[in-house]
């Protein structure tokens, strides 16, 4: 797998309001620095990469810039803008790929912990099936909600969370974002089955949270202390 | 509310094997004392109990009275035998109950961080309803697997996490659980909605987590230091 094209578009979209924040998350300091660069340095530090693409909104390009020269930052990415949700965002990343050979991981900039083996075994199993998609067991018993207003349990063990990285090869990706958006195309696998290619799901791990909350954050401050990243 | 008989059944019946660890992760020290002693201490001080009913099993029994001596715990409770699946704890602990009238919650021994609002609102929504199941909103996007290896996507919105404190008229949970045990029970309500009741929800609170693995108990200790619980 060492001769294929590997890209990355990290996705920061976040407004930071399910944090109680004005800075959008993906901003706050975790340990050292911001938790975008401690994502960005897992993604150089796991695989050679061709490309390192951060889509951010507009309005946070010079701050992000600021930040980089404030904490001396100097993993090469490319930046681009961000658009209204969260798929034209990955449009965008992907429109600075040429071609339609290689492979490409769509990752959460709040997703620090995403670790070397599960980005690893996401792009190889990429290769083999067209896509390769992290996602966890359900650890919580999950009931339907009908509009009754009452609910109906499911079979747990039939559902997974999925995380990200979502990897694809490029043809496929680009293939599955001509289509025109819709709003369940909440996240990239999404987009690809309504293409009509199949999403094979990868095992993640429960340690590569999203960090949505301020309990999050708290969780990954005390991994932080304890050298997890 | 008040002249309701209120009871609740504490389910401690796990065997500590996800935590790597040979102690049962009820007996987990958490700040200055076992887990299962935060969860008694959050119901006693929230809601006035006729019985809090312990079910652990047979062969901690012992170890249990060691550690409410060592660690000074005067909470009153009545300590039941634990059964072969969870279905039959609760059962062993509803045996424990004399008569059809007022309410019981059945909670997680590792959830201490229940709450008492949330516990208000799971009784008041039982009295009114019959049933009253704290869960939340996913935070993720889900998948259901295919036997054909590949995955489909849902409407993450139309599903909630089951927690607990899930609450019954005891006339319900009584009906329910003289049935026939089947693997489905996976929880209380499974069990009451095979029985014909409807299961009504209540919105639980993220922070109220079912300590599972090692990063739960991180988290657990840091929400503990800033005084959480």
């Amino acid at each position: 797998m060492d001769a294929i094209d590997k890209y990355a578009i990290i996705v920061a979209g976040g407004s930071g309001s399910r944090m109680g924040s004005k800075i959008p998350k993906q901003f706050l300091q975790l340990g050292s620095k911001p938790i975008l660069m401690h994502t960005l340095h897992a993604f150089a530090e796991a695989e050679e990469l061709k490309e390192l693409i951060v889509v951010l909104p507009k309005e946070f390009h010079n701050y992000w810039r600021e930040l980089c020269h404030q904490f001396d930052f100097t993993e090469s990415h490319l930046l681009v803008e961000g658009g209204e949700t969260r798929f034209h965002s990955v449009r965008n990343g992907l429109c600075m790929i040429a071609g339609e050979s290689g492979l490409v991981a769509v990752h959460d900039a709040v997703r620090p912990f995403v670790g070397a083996d599960l980005l690893h075994k996401c792009f190889h199993t990429a290769w083999e099936h067209g896509s390769g998609v992290a996602a966890v067991q359900l650890k919580d018993s999950i009931r339907m909600r009908k509009p009754s207003g009452d609910s109906t349990a499911m079979n747990r063990t039939d559902f997974m969370t999925v995380q990200t990285p979502q990897v694809f090869r490029i043809n496929v990706l680009k293939e599955a974002f001509r289509q025109k958006y819709i709003p369940e195309f909440t996240d990239d696998a999404t987009v690809v089955e309504k293409a009509g290619f199949p999403i094979v799901l990868v095992e993640g791990h429960y340690r590569n949270i999203k960090i949505t909350t301020p309990e999050d954050i708290e969780l990954a401050e005390k991994w932080l202390m304890n050298k997890h990243i």
